[in-house]
């Protein structure tokens, strides 16, 4: 059976989005990173700072965007217009034919409007599928794909949805064809053992060792989604989940590469 | 010789963006128009609406807009974003495989800041380059180009590009490769002969007919650079320019197609 090509799917968030030298830097070791890859970003912050100035309240529940008529709009144009044009202009300077999408481009990420329950999240889309053809197109012409974390619902409405998930869902979805490699950059240095401690990163996490982590109270809260979200993709077909800093991509195919390693 | 395909080439602007019924009309028109084709929307009103809301004068000089850092900022996000994921999210779901394109996007459009020479028009892109091998290649993959109203300079800067030049370097660009038939739609039945006749359509006007118009002022100052800009194109290579009613590309393929032509 032929091997399978190698595909690398980055999601940034946080602070490297906001700061524009941590972006530059981000995106000069990105272009150095050899072979296929993806780039998943999210926004929030700026997004919310636009939603003031404009005089929409942002509303969040459980670390989530509510978006309303008026939030929607904010996210197509702060995800799908500012961060998304001036990350593909810098790629494109650093020599890396990139294409910016939403979920409606090329109909890649295809979702629904949340169901109402106990909260309503308004404009938030749950996603459906995505389009490995599409993506597949697009890496195979040695383009790259920068996604905004918007989705559509194939009936003209655009959906705001989490870049966590983007990144999943693309990532299992290219490990159809690929063998796929997917990193969370944030800004800490992996998983760590003592939240106190920025240096006590675990440097692999198992799914046997992630049910000890929890029953252990180990693994933070706001972490936890996160791992849950990775070990979802180990099980869907991706390769390995790698959770590091934005800072070290440029190590990336060092021996240690300097992150929490997680795998089946 | 092998006969080129046809490429028809399509700019709105104004009320049709403003007006989402119109927009939305517009763009079911549109996706039953058959063949090849790509779209290029304008959005100056809703950048200006945005604009004020977030307390940034908007400046004009000759019709054009002075783009400072922050005003580069809102175009990005309302051409770029808004409007530009609004109408690809609604071919979707008309059955049209639209991708939304700033001129980074695939290095599509190439531009260098405007020289200061009078007017310092800060981050507006005068066009270098199409790259109609990018646009061939979204075309001959059955994939519907739409284009937002910016360019990038190659070193990492977005710029604002007017939609009409932005229709203009494409039409140009695909003329190589293909017949096009590139289409100004507007508010208006096409040229008027009698400002104060909204159905006084000049139904033909080649180059003579041209420099006979403007000789006897019969042409309006406003339209003046739409025609200039019409006929440069036809010099340099697209077959024909239609300049028409947004309403009316239900008609395209009508033996009197109810705009004005201009022709070599």
């Amino acid at each position: 059976m032929k091997e399978k090509e190698k595909v690398r799917v980055f999601k940034i968030g946080g602070k490297v989005i906001d700061n524009e030298s941590l972006l530059e830097q981000f995106l000069i070791d990105f272009s150095s990173v050899p072979g296929k890859k993806v780039l998943i970003h999210g926004g929030g912050k700026i997004a919310t700072a636009i939603s003031e100035k404009l005089g929409i309240k942002a509303v969040m529940v459980d670390g989530r965007r509510v978006t309303d008529k008026d939030t929607l709009e904010v996210v197509l144009m702060v995800y799908g217009g500012l961060i998304n044009k001036k990350i593909v202009a810098r790629l494109q300077s650093l020599g890396i034919n990139a294409m910016g999408l939403s979920g409606a481009d090329l109909n890649i990420v295809q979702a629904h409007k949340r169901p109402v329950k106990t909260v309503d999240y308004g404009f938030v889309g749950d996603v459906d599928g995505v389009n490995n053809k599409g993506l597949s197109f697009l890496l195979d012409n040695d383009i790259l794909p920068v996604l905004a974390p918007l989705s559509h619902d194939g009936q003209g409405q655009m959906l705001n949805t989490n870049a966590d998930t983007i990144a999943a869902v693309a990532a299992i979805g290219l490990s159809a064809s690929y063998e796929v490699e997917l990193f969370f950059c944030f800004e800490k240095k992996g998983v760590l053992q003592d939240q106190n401690n920025e240096d006590s990163v675990i440097q692999e996490i198992s799914f046997s060792d992630f049910d000890q982590l929890k029953s252990s109270g180990v693994v933070s809260e706001g972490m936890l989604p996160k791992l849950e979200n990775s070990f979802d993709c180990i099980r869907k077909g991706v390769g390995k989940v790698i959770i590091c800093h934005f800072s070290t991509i440029k190590e990336i195919d060092a021996a240690h590469f300097p992150g929490t390693l997680l795998h089946g």
